[in-house]
């Protein structure tokens, strides 16, 4: 079983973002997919998919330092 | 004598898109120095500071290169 979350990032904005985003969440232990679906007007849509469920706050910390803002999730 | 040319570049919109065309430009022979001012909605200006001036189309391909587009010069 694995589990899928959609979080809500603020400040992406262009590719770099997706890929800073995506390489930093990859670090998380567990972590098999991420895929994002930039809104560079508003919040992009990261859909994290792991084997076991993520802990809230190492999402935000990643987020954190990739350089942008969790706002939620979806 | 070095030579300043402030180009125009459309598509930049966050510090990464920044890194990018800076580090294209410093590739280029004799550049000693790229500022740019970032305008995420517009066009963003990259003042690129050169031993001679720089051949436009060469800006251009690298440019191009970092993924963006040159509207012109300041």
């Amino acid at each position: 079983m694995t589990s899928t979350t959609t979080y809500l990032v603020n400040g992406m904005t262009c590719g770099h973002c997706v890929a800073a985003v995506t390489e930093e969440l990859s670090t998380l232990e567990g972590v098999r997919e991420v895929v994002v679906e930039l809104a560079p007007e508003g919040s992009s849509a990261v859909q994290v998919t792991s084997d076991e469920p993520l802990v809230d706050e190492q999402v935000r910390d990643a987020v954190d330092e990739a350089g942008y803002e969790l706002a939620g999730t979806a």
